[in-house]
């Protein structure tokens, strides 16, 4: 069962907005047994949705097409669907029941431009939007069926679990599952040169893939067909043959972000971990509270940017801030023992960097962080010299830190 | 002149992977008077990328393919190009001396598997890849330059800003401009019906499009065509009709984010702000140092997320946490003046609430979100009920925080 995802949308063509609706939506049909074969991202005219129309309903089994179809005037895919398949807009009550619903909640009166919101394609069946005015449509034609929502994140995703999955679930018939290993240490082309004898053997219906990124590069490997258990089978041979081979080297057996590992490592040991960030501005104590449960292993942390505050918060001596600077191994590794003490936590984490665009010198460039992590009786520290944007060197370094964090705690 | 993005990976069709590559490219390409017309995410199969390509030199004059160059077995995009061209993998020397030099800097041999990163599709020239093995490419056939790359960002963005994007802009003739407004307290059905004359007498050249998000809407004004003189007055003309009716509700005028906005705010004010989360977890001190220059306003912040670091680092009464609960007015209040004053700062901002998924209770369900902003002499605060998941409520949150500290500054 093919499936394609068409988004309407200027904002995404011109990079304003990143498109996360699709790959949500991705997540969510491939293991009900719906491939994604295309993502197509097309402008808000009438002759370009008509085209992608044309083009999927041929391909596929199934399109999702999201945005165009809020209540302002650039909103245009509602008239496009009519002229396409032939048919005028209807006055659907049940739609507007629910915009009725909304502005009521909201005390505010409905307008025409609301109303309108209740206007749907004679041959389109409306779906409730528990959270907006403008209904989902479900339309069928050419053996394809054709899903319309709205743009708006929670609208779309509201809408496509509760009355879009159930039906789709029913509809298919291929079993897919997926395995991921996340590795450390060691790059691509060494890992693709250590398994080339299991990618060489691969039965037919797996698939291997690698997605590196930060240093880590991430092992999915896809089973897809009819019989659930072989598929089942097939993937744990795979998957146990490859951990054989790269050992210690698989930080996760599943899809886990680096700070998921570490989280896991400290609930199990029952240990805690406590952060001093400077040029990462407070981006490590965000990517571990990212996971649900965190209290239990991080009381707190500090964001210590400006000088004064790393000697005022953390002790920090003012003479070693103004003698090493602010970015060196001594502070970070003063940072990390001073916060593990504040906080009376099992681990200290510290990083200081430049973060840039601005504040390099020639001794330390733009993208030199160091790092440190401390369990008390050990703290070891780390130096790099990252060559990303801003946005890229504080992303790449919260990563790094919780790297080095992971392996302080396994050693 | 039209441009397609033609994304390839597996990793993106499943959701695995969100494809911010296609967004930056855009970005870039629309001052250079290209027009992104097509978005396109499709497998990394010959048949998927031989069907887009076809698909793609007919209707554009650029495509720019990024992905499926790397070193390992599922890249197969070079192979593929040659099969679509007609054409054998010859021995690139220059792109040969690019993965010598990477390989030596990594103080590695160079592998066979590296080694065929020099190969390239005899009708194409290599594009100097700084950061990585594998070469860019650039073809042109059929009126069309077709332009592959490597998916890991820095790398596709290097070769881009170096080698294609300058040949690009002499190639092109259309002038595109945007402005953007950032509206703010006003929802988007309002908008469209306060600005309702603007928009029907709008210039063919221009055209407005909506884009709410986190309680915010943009309003993006293009223009487009060969009179830039002619473009740029009609776009200040219409900006300046739609700030008139909008009033105080446009908080920006440009494409700023709200760190942006308060950031300018707090600069121009030569004032500080320090902030004290508990449920955000360090996303507000994170949105805020993602500014550069925002250690001019921000010297620092905590995260105090268990009970003991909001008495300890805080000194709130404890007493008055257990009474009232961590999430309660009376708590953000004290965290908030308490921040202000142990950082010295103007502002002090503190946010407590249930991110979810669990932590919730009947009376303060997942959601719930307590936020208080002081200057000083007043201290004003807010609840919310959010009802996304944790990611989104701790988002959402952040950004809420940021648009009150916004407000208690013009106060």
């Amino acid at each position: 069962m093919k499936a394609e995802i068409i988004t309407i949308g200027d904002e995404i063509l011109i990079g304003q907005v990143i498109d996360t609706n699709s790959a949500w939506i991705g997540q969510q049909l491939n293991p009900l047994g719906w491939d994604v074969t295309r993502i197509t991202t097309i402008s808000d005219t009438a002759s370009a949705i008509t085209k992608s129309l044309d083009n999927g309903i041929n391909n596929s089994d199934l399109i999702i097409m999201t945005g165009g179809l809020g209540p302002t005037k650039d909103d245009i895919t509602k008239k496009t669907l009519c002229t396409y398949f032939g048919v005028d807009l209807i006055f659907d009550e049940t739609a507007f029941k629910n915009v009725e619903r909304i502005f009521n909640h909201l005390k505010r009166e409905v307008t025409q431009v609301n109303r309108d919101q209740a206007l749907i394609p004679a041959n389109a069946k409306a779906l409730q939007n528990n959270f907006g005015t403008a209904p989902g449509l479900w339309f069928e034609a050419n053996n394809c069926i054709i899903i319309c929502l709205p743009g708006v994140p929670y609208e779309m995703k509201d809408i496509l679990s509760n009355f879009v999955f159930p039906q789709l679930k029913k509809r298919s018939s291929d079993i897919v599952s997926h395995r991921t290993l996340v590795v450390s240490g060691i790059p691509e082309s060494l890992i693709s040169e250590q398994i080339e004898s299991i990618e060489l053997s691969l039965p037919a219906e797996l698939k291997i893939a690698y997605l590196p990124n930060y240093g880590v590069v991430r092992l999915r490997i896809s089973g897809k067909g009819k019989d659930a258990a072989k598929i089942e089978a097939e993937l744990n041979k795979t998957v146990s043959s490859i951990e054989n081979i790269l050992g210690k080297h698989v930080i996760a057996n599943s899809d886990k972000r680096i700070e998921e590992v570490v989280g896991d490592l400290l609930s199990i040991r029952k240990e805690s971990v406590s952060v001093a960030e400077s040029c990462t501005g407070g981006f490590v104590a965000h990517l571990i509270t990212s996971t649900p449960g965190s209290s239990a292993y991080f009381p707190g942390s500090v964001v210590t940017y400006s000088y004064e505050n790393k000697t005022e918060v953390l002790g920090v001596d003012a003479e070693l801030l103004w003698n090493k600077g602010a970015v060196s191994q001594e502070v970070v590794e003063k940072m990390a023992k001073a916060v593990r003490l504040k906080n009376n936590t099992d681990y200290g984490v510290a990083i200081s960097g430049i973060a840039g665009p601005s504040g390099g010198t020639e001794d330390k460039p733009v993208g030199t962080v160091w790092m440190a992590v401390t369990n008390g009786t050990k703290t070891q520290s780390k130096v790099y010299h990252l060559k990303g944007d801003r946005r890229q060197n504080i992303e790449r370094s919260g990563n790094l830190a919780l790297e080095l964090l992971r392996q302080i705690i396994l050693a």
